[in-house]
């Protein structure tokens, strides 16, 4: 009876787990640098917990299931409500500012495409408690920190900023009221997904006053954050919204010493409502792909759990579109990590074959890795698997073994000692070179 | 809105985290050293695949959902089914042995109690294609390994192992029909978790002959493994399945020294119907709780799963259980890799704290980790907060810095330098000392 795997997941064979957990340290080294904490939540948590920060809509896009006591669940879509009841629960009591990552796996019941599966792995970095323009610019730093780090530059990625703050205060100056802005955020989102026709005919659809759309357009389209100023003034909360902005862009560029990789982009909206300051994204440079990452900041989203009103950025990051982008690239086969061997004990007749199981198993004892042959084998098809299993040093058991001495072979350099039994087991341990 | 979690689940603030981490990174170690290869899939599967290796009775142990099409899924409660499923689907490109591990999160709608959770992590390594009593002393010895490695002795932990092909054996000797040796496996199976009358009571039921009945209880009762000739001879099936078990025994002890930890026990007989040689269980001597692991040769399963007759062996071992005998044994907080910082940046004065974020990031560009104050804070504190974060060392900018210059004290030997920004910049990198 045979079963096939469930549509838009993946199975990782030893192959593609070494991609998987190539991404993820990676995720986690640049995470703890930087000066974040793990933290992890269940793969379920009860169905509300999706709808507060994202409504109605995102049910469609859950599987959803019951517990024993018919409570709806679903598997997390995401992990930043888990991070919201997380903190909540213990607000009190953890130190600010609360600096953490996770890396969780999460599943949407979405059609899967390219760089788009229902099952994934996302890259979590939060700030929770510091409202300062430093913990913006310290989340997307962060984030190019980890881009520049697997060999991506200025010339392959590009940080996109804008402000939610900023471009409410536009639309509220066009005239849009502030009832209207939630639903024009998630249309002005789609902006350059969508053909710029079909754009047009829903942005008509939701700003009549074609004078408005017009300026809304205008706004969308600038290409220099100074445009801005001339355009809107800088007057109240437009100006304040626009100084946060330019400080993070600054902080970037300045202290941090990457903003050959952030620029201004006023159509980054970023779809969901949460959202109350300055956003990202980040974009392959001239590529069709979504984007990799996005984040920014919602000083809001810990009061709608529940807790206290507490500012809040974030960002999260994929793997599907960021392995995608890396194959493009040709960025990933050399770096991922070879598999090592410390030793591979081989012997050259069959009468030796318990000795080198025996001998094996000291070794891994030590805490070193070994591996032998399972099969009867000639002494060069030894050394051949020695050689594909990437072995530091092979141990031939031959006939000195009688006299309790080995051969010990050295696959670097193909020097070869003869070395006791006792003296080579009472010499292992160190470091494994895995 | 507050929401609580999901009973039986477990939030993994960075504390927790650490201690998860700590296990799964012991256990991936342990396996590579023994020459398994990680693999890993999807956390749900179609519904039947958990049917066809465990029968009906688990669906109800199932978070069961579906997808957009209408078939049911179940998040799994064990990835033995999956690894069926991906072995079989490359069974002619898979070099053998096959010999992979996994460290899946799992689901199950049990009832929590102490060392059960409705999710846990559960550490499996299994060797596929080896009909070698080798492929099950390796098991053993693996998972022996590890347990060993975290400080359990063999007066902390024993491997109980018996012969389900011993058992069948024994049990037709006594003259129980083949077709109903499955459901007396289940019952045999909870002989030591079921008071003694009970037990007696359900094996009546099965077995009506008392003599029959008699006989069993015996057996499950020996304490030697050299009884088992005396009271049923040695030949043909029996007799094989005899050797066999002990030949598993004498390459633990001769050949891989640990046979302190392991011993035969005839009532260890595994749930499962689709073990089909050598079982075990490991359990911590003299406590009340569940098996800390099990395992044993399953040599159907993968033609259950609609693949060719291959030889199996596997174990696998959960989180929770194995949490519980840590701490009770006090063996879990001493392990714990402390978390560690390269290096904090403290200013004297509050006019240096720009340049304090500036070489902050500086250094985390280089590779290393380190933190600084948010808060403007005097020295003293920040140089709390740096042995708090256990910083290797500390920089502290102070007036010399106009003559750029500063001050790198080593928080271990409190030796104070006093070196210039650009030359202290140009010696970042090498090994961070996380």
């Amino acid at each position: 009876m045979k079963i096939p795997q469930v549509k838009g997941t993946r199975d990782y064979y030893p192959a593609q787990m070494a991609v998987r957990n190539w991404i993820v340290d990676g995720w986690k080294r640049v995470s703890l640098r930087n000066g974040f904490e793990e933290y992890d939540g269940p793969i379920f948590e009860r169905l509300e917990m999706y709808q507060i920060k994202s409504g109605d809509e995102i049910v469609d896009q859950l599987f959803s299931l019951q517990d024993r006591g018919g409570r709806n669940l679903a598997i997390r879509p995401e992990i930043t409500p888990t991070l919201a009841r997380m903190v909540n629960q213990q607000i009190n009591s953890l130190p600010r500012p609360i600096k953490w990552f996770s890396v969780p796996r999460l599943c949407r019941a979405e059609r899967p495409q390219k760089g788009r599966l229902r099952e994934f792995f996302q890259w979590n970095i939060d700030i929770i408690g510091l409202d300062d323009p430093r913990a913006d610019a310290e989340v997307i730093f962060t984030t190019v920190d980890y881009l520049r780090g697997i060999g991506l530059g200025p010339e392959d990625v590009r940080v996109r900023m804008s402000s939610r703050r900023l471009l409410a205060a536009v639309l509220m100056q066009i005239g849009i009221g502030e009832g209207d802005l939630s639903r024009l955020y998630a249309l002005l989102d789609k902006r350059g997904k969508l053909p710029a026709e079909t754009f047009e005919t829903l942005l008509g659809e939701q700003v009549p006053d074609t004078k408005m759309a017009g300026k809304i357009d205008e706004f969308m389209g600038l290409e220099n954050v100074s445009e801005i100023g001339d355009m809107f003034g800088r007057d109240g909360e437009l100006g304040e919204a626009f100084d946060e902005l330019a400080e993070v862009h600054r902080l970037l560029k300045e202290d941090m010493g990457v903003g050959e990789y952030c620029e201004f982009d006023p159509s980054i909206v970023r779809g969901l409502a949460y959202y109350t300051g300055v956003v990202f994204e980040v974009h392959a440079q001239g590529g069709e792909l979504r984007a990799i990452c996005g984040g920014g900041r919602y000083d809001n989203l810990l009061s709608d759990f529940g807790g206290p009103a507490t500012p809040a950025a974030g960002m999260g990051m994929g793997d599907c579109v960021l392995e995608v982008l890396l194959r493009e690239k040709r960025l990933l086969d050399g770096q991922l990590p070879g598999h090592k061997l410390d030793y591979f004990v081989a012997c050259v007749d069959d009468v030796y074959r318990d000795a080198a199981f025996k001998l094996t198993m000291e070794i891994r004892s030590a805490g070193l890795s070994a591996n032998f042959s399972y099969k009867a084998a000639k002494l060069g098809k030894q050394l051949k698997m020695a050689s594909d299993q990437n072995a530091q040093r092979c141990v031939i058991i031959g006939d000195e073994f009688k006299e309790e001495k080995l051969a010990v072979k050295d696959m670097h350099s193909g020097q070869q000692d003869e070395v006791g039994y006792d003296a080579f087991v009472a010499g292992l341990g160190g470091e494994s070179s895995q």
